[in-house]
């Protein structure tokens, strides 16, 4: 099932900024067969929804890996029925 | 990797009130091995990362199939190595 | 209007815990007369919508004033019009 | 107070596809003070504090005034002290 969706990570005790570990994420995510669209307080993925989810499971553990201490995920997750879900289809 | 979830998950074209569709998510949720707090905005739980991964997921597919066109998730995920993050621990 | 949203408030820079600062943002919170329902992902609220807005500006700006450098609100915001929404209406 | 926000509104009962009022509440944000950039999913908004809550209730009012029966709004809303925040600030 195809569906579209916005991350955000934020990491908490890394400091007030959090830019390292947001490339970090981002960079992440451009492992993995997603079309994205970076925005200022997120990341609009269109992909599997098992994919999506997976690679959001992944951020948190190679986050954690790189020594992140506490992460909260904001994932906006978006599947229809009536037609394939895309980024595209959801711009203005 | 155990965490700490909050989810709400809106039906768009169900109509104004969602109130049936609410029920048979929560309903989904009981069907696991999750620690539930339902709110009056969503509903806490506590368990393995994958395993809520899943349920998203699962909820998507049933929802779909019991007859929801479209499906917007709100999650927020969070996990922290300094200690198990679990609903109790987070409560004032 | 009345209206009834889940705020969370997460001070970036603070550390790993914040249970500090978010107890002081639920002190503010209760110093408004609005229907108060702690959560582990939030604080969900009942009242009129200017003051719902007007408590999350006083958050803002009362947290930098102790000392908080970076604050994230993340703030569901729900008002309807056949019906008065009330945190009582949409629990299960 | 300067802040950054990302706005999604969702109107529930308006059916499947709800870019008519989508259109509608972007023109709303176009006739403030704004820097905008709408994305896939809502819109970032740089701005005063104040002027951004403002909106946030205008557009509640306006939507009602046209016939949404229901609509929740998701906004995300950041503010702080080491430097001013901005939309491009925050771009990778």
């Amino acid at each position: 099932m195809k569906a579209t969706a916005d991350l955000q990570v934020i990491p908490l005790g890394a400091g007030v900024s959090v830019r390292k570990e947001i490339e970090q994420i981002v960079g992440l995510l451009k492992q993995h067969d997603f079309i994205l669209e970076t925005h200022a307080a997120g990341t609009n993925m269109e992909g599997e929804l098992a994919d999506i989810l997976a690679a959001v499971q992944q951020i948190h553990e190679a986050m954690h890996a790189k020594g992140s201490v506490r992460l909260i995920s904001y994932l906006k997750l978006e599947t229809r029925t009536d037609k394939v879900p895309t980024l595209a289809g959801k711009r203005l």
